[in-house]
C-alpha cells in the first residue's frame, strides 16, 4: 500500500462522515493487505477457466417452463413469476418519434444488489462474486456480493438459498453505507428497479468459493478493462460517496489539469456552475414539460415487430431481438434452465462530454425520457444510443453530440472501455463507455442538457430515480479515474 | 419591524445560501414595511365579505358538462379533461386491511402551485391570493399566487388567463427558491401531483385585486388560526428552507426548552438521532418490504359502495361520499359551473408527536402506504386518520398513537388549529392539526415509525415523493412555531 497522508483521511472524515477514511484508503490501495500485485487478475482468470456454462439459442416456442399466453401473445413463466416479455405502447408528444410500440421485459419486482464491505487493516474491502450469466459475452464477470431478484430470494425456483443475503435483509443491524432503489434500462425494462446497497460488517465473514475481497483501487483498475465489472457492480459502486478529492497521488505519476479538475469536482463545497436548487428545478421542469405515457399492450399487437422462426424481430432488423436460450451450468443454483433474452442488434455508445469550468470538472447530463422510468425523466449520459440504428434515418434524427464524441481526437478521450449490460436478461448487450473532454469552445445551449459536477451527481445518487443506469455506469468510470 | 441582529442574517446566509437573510427577516417580521399591525387581518376580512359564491348540492346525474360513462360508470367531463371519479382496487398484503376497493379522484395531471416572492426593504414578501373554492367551509382562504391545474393553464375551460402564471412558466429567468413535485392525499387522489414553486423576482409586480404581499411572519400568524391558509399554501410554504435557527426572539417573550429544541432542530449541522443515510435506508426498506398494488377499475364495480339518490356512499356510511355541486361565483374565471366533490364524513386528526432528544426536537414520522402514491410509501404524520371511522372496529384496529395524541394534557399541545384540505375537489374536508409534545417516557419501537429532525424533513422536501401532504402541512405549522 502506498503512503497515505493522515491529513487526507481527516479531510475525508470531515466531508463524508464516519467510515470515509477507510473508503479513501481503499480507493488508494491496489495491492495488500489481502493481496499482492496481480493476485486479483490471477483469481479472476482462474474463475473464468473453472466456470462452465453452455448457452444455446433455441426457438422461443421450445423454452421449458415458459409458454405463450393464448390471449395476449405474451411470453410468461409457468409460475407467473420471474419476468414476462410483453408489449408496450409509448407516447412522448413533441419528441422526434412521438409514438411507438415495442416488446418489453415486464418485471415489476425490486431485487437486491448488495456489496458487503469490511475493513482489513483500516482499508475497506468489497466482497465481490465471480458470476457467470447466460447473456455475458465472456462468461464470468464480477458481480456484487448479492445479486438477487425477489423471485430468487423468495426461492420461487427452489434452488439453494442466496449466500450472504442475510446481511442485506437485516441491514439495520450493520452500518449501511448506501441503500437506494435505482432503475434499469428504460428501453428494455418496464418498471424494473433494484435496491442498491453497500453494507459494512465488522464480524468474521466466511469467504465462499467464487468470492473474493477487493479494494476500491483494485475495482477501479478492473473498471478500465473491458467486460470485467458487470452492470450491477457498476451501479452499486456509483452510489458510494465520491472521495476522490481526498486522494493522494497514488501512482506518483503527477496530475494534469483535467485530473485536478476531476478531483476538485468530487468535493461538495462549491465550484458548481449551477446550484443544487437550480439543478433540481431543471429536473422538475423537464418532468413537468414532458407528457409521456407508457401502457402495456398484448405482445401480439405490437406494430412493426414480428414473431417468426422462434424469435421476435423488428420489421427493419433494428433495435433488438427477443431470442430463446437453453442453458446448462456447472455452478449455478439450478443446473439447467431455459429463458428468453433480449439481444441488442449492435454495440452502443454511452458517453459523457466533460470539461473543467473554473478548474472544476463538469459533465453534460441529458434529461432523458425512457418508457420504463417511474417518474418521466431521469438524467442520462450526454450520448446514449446505438449508432447503427440511425444510419438509415435523416441527419436531423441523429442523436445530439454523437459526432462530438465519435470524432474526438485521441488525447481528449479520457476513458474508453466496453462494458456489458445485465447478463441475466440481455444477450451480448455491450456498450462502449467513454469520458470525452469537450473542445474548449464547446458551449451547447440546449434545454434538455445541463453541466453538473461529480459532487452533484453523488448527491443525486443518494435518492431514487435521478440517474439512469448508463449514467450510473459512467459515474463508476469517473470514480475509477480518480486513482 | 423588530430589531434584527446582523449576526443572525450572516449565519443564515452561511447555512442556507443566497436570499436566506431576507427569508429570516421575513419570518421575523409581523408588520411593515408594507403593512401595519392588523392590516392583513382587515384585508382578509374584507375579501371574505366581498367574495360571493353560491354552492348547492345537486344529484350527480344533473351536473352540466359531466356524464356517467355507460361502460364503466365513471363520472367524466365532456372534454375528457379536468378529472374523473373512477374506481380503484388496492392490495396491501400484510396490512390490517389487505384488500379494498373505493371511488377515487383520477387526475393524473401535474398542476402548478406557485408563490411569487419579492424583497421590500430587505424583507421577503409573498404574494398571496384571497381565493374562494366551492369546497371551503368558510369561502375565502389564502392560496398561493398561482394555483392552476394543467387544464386551467392550458385553458380547457376557456376562462381568463391565469394571473402571474408567466413567472412560473419561465422560472429559470428569475431566482428559483424551491421547485419540487409533491403528492396529494393518496386516499382520495390517484396519481395527482403538483409542482410546488417559490420564485423570487426583482422587477415591479402589479398587485391585482384579491392579491396581497405578506411576510412569512404574517403567514405564520395566520397558520395558527383555523381555515386561513389553504392546503396548497401550506404545502408550498413547507418547501422553504427552515431558517428558524437564525431567528431572534421576535416577541421578546422568552423561550422554553421545547422552543429552543425546535429552533436547534432547524439546523442542518448534527444533533439528529439517525444520520441521513440511515433515514434514507429506512425509507428504501419500507418501500421494498411493502408490495402494494393499486389498479383502476370501473366505478360501477367498486364493492361496498353504492350510487343512490344522486350521490355515492359507502355501505356503512363511513369514509366519504361523492356528491355533486352547482356553483355560481361572482369572482372566478368562469361564472357558473357544476362538478363532483368528495365529501369526507367527519373531521380528521393529523398530528406529530414531538420530543427533544439531547436538546434537539425530533418528530415521529410514519412510513405510510397510500393507494395513490407514486412510489409505495411516503412519510406521514405520527397520526393521520378520521377517528370516527374506527368506532365500530375492534380495539386492535385503532391507529397507533391516536390515544397519545387525543389524551395529551393541554400543556403538551404545542400547536392546535383546524385546517381545510383542497377546496376544489373536496367538500368541507377539515383536519385538526396538532403538534403534541410526547411524554418523557414515550419511546416507541415500531419499524414503520422513526424520529427525524426538522432539518432532515427540510432536506427531504427538496425532493419529490418523501413527505405526504398532511406531513407537509404539519411542517408548515412547525415553521410557524419558530416565530
Amino acid at each position: 500500500m502506498s503512503a497515505f497522508p493522515p491529513a487526507a483521511a481527516a479531510q475525508a472524515l470531515a466531508e463524508h462522515g464516519e467510515g470515509s477514511a477507510s473508503l479513501v484508503k481503499s480507493a488508494a490501495t491496489r495491492s495488500g493487505p489481502l493481496s499482492r500485485p496481480g493476485d486479483i487478475h490471477r483469481w479472476l482468470a482462474e474463475q473464468r477457466r473453472r466456470a462452465v456454462m453452455d448457452v444455446r439459442t433455441v426457438p422461443l416456442d421450445s423454452l421449458t417452463g415458459w409458454h405463450t399466453d393464448p390471449d395476449t401473445g405474451d411470453i410468461v413463466h409457468a409460475s407467473g413469476r420471474f419476468f414476462a416479455i410483453a408489449g408496450l405502447d409509448v407516447q412522448v408528444p413533441g419528441a422526434g418519434v412521438p409514438h411507438w410500440q415495442q416488446p418489453i421485459i415486464h418485471q415489476p419486482e425490486v431485487g437486491v444488489l448488495g456489496i458487503l464491505v469490511k475493513e482489513f487493516d483500516g482499508v475497506l474491502h468489497c466482497l465481490m462474486q465471480a458470476k457467470i450469466e447466460p447473456g455475458n459475452c465472456n462468461g464470468v464477470q464480477l458481480s456484487p456480493t448479492v445479486q438477487a431478484t425477489r423471485s430468487n430470494y423468495t426461492r420461487v425456483h427452489e434452488g439453494s438459498p442466496v449466500p450472504y443475503l442475510k446481511y442485506f435483509q437485516d441491514a439495520a443491524r450493520h452500518r449501511v453505507v448506501a441503500d437506494v432503489r435505482q432503475s434499469e434500462q428504460g428501453s428494455w425494462f418496464h418498471g424494473k428497479r433494484n435496491r442498491n446497497m453497500v453494507v459494512e460488517v465488522t464480524e468474521d465473514v466466511e469467504v465462499r468459493d467464487g468470492f473474493c475481497w477487493m479494494t476500491l483501487g483494485q475495482l477501479h483498475e478492473l473498471c478500465a478493462m473491458d467486460d470485467a465489472l458487470n452492470m450491477d457492480t457498476r451501479s452499486v459502486l456509483s452510489c458510494l460517496p465520491f472521495v476522490g478529492r481526498h486522494l493522494p497521488d497514488v501512482l506518483g505519476r503527477g496530475r494534469d489539469d483535467f485530473t485536478e479538475a476531476l478531483l476538485r469536482s468530487c468535493s461538495g463545497s462549491g465550484g458548481s456552475r449551477n446550484s443544487m436548487t437550480e439543478v433540481l428545478s431543471w429536473i422538475t421542469d423537464a418532468r413537468t414539460r414532458t407528457l409521456s405515457a407508457a401502457r402495456r399492450i398484448p405482445l401480439r399487437e405490437v406494430a412493426h415487430w414480428h414473431r417468426e422462426n422462434g424469435r421476435i424481430t423488428h420489421a427493419r432488423g433494428l433495435f433488438f431481438n427477443v431470442i430463446g436460450v437453453s442453458v446448462t451450468a456447472g455452478s449455478r443454483e439450478v443446473a439447467a434452465w431455459s429463458q428468453p433474452l433480449v439481444e441488442p442488434c449492435d454495440e452502443g455508445v454511452v458517453a459523457f462530454l466533460a470539461k473543467p469550468v473554473d478548474g472544476v470538472l463538469h459533465v453534460l447530463v441529458h434529461a432523458r425520457v425512457e418508457a420504463g422510468f417511474l417518474d418521466v425523466v431521469e438524467l442520462g449520459p450526454t450520448v446514449q444510443c446505438t449508432p447503427s440504428n440511425y444510419e438509415l434515418l435523416p441527419a436531423e434524427a441523429r442523436p445530439a453530440f454523437l459526432d462530438e464524441v465519435l470524432d474526438a481526437v485521441p488525447g481528449r478521450i479520457r476513458f474508453d472501455a466496453v462494458h456489458s449490460e445485465e447478463g441475466g436478461r440481455l444477450h451480448h448487450a455491450r456498450n462502449r463507455y467513454l469520458i470525452v473532454e469537450a473542445a474548449d469552445d464547446f458551449a451547447p445551449e440546449h434545454p434538455d442538457y445541463q453541466w453538473l459536477t461529480l459532487a452533484q451527481l453523488s448527491h443525486l445518487l443518494r435518492h431514487s430515480n435521478y440517474l439512469n443506469v448508463q449514467a450510473r455506469s459512467l459515474v463508476s468510470c469517473l470514480h475509477s479515474m480518480t486513482t
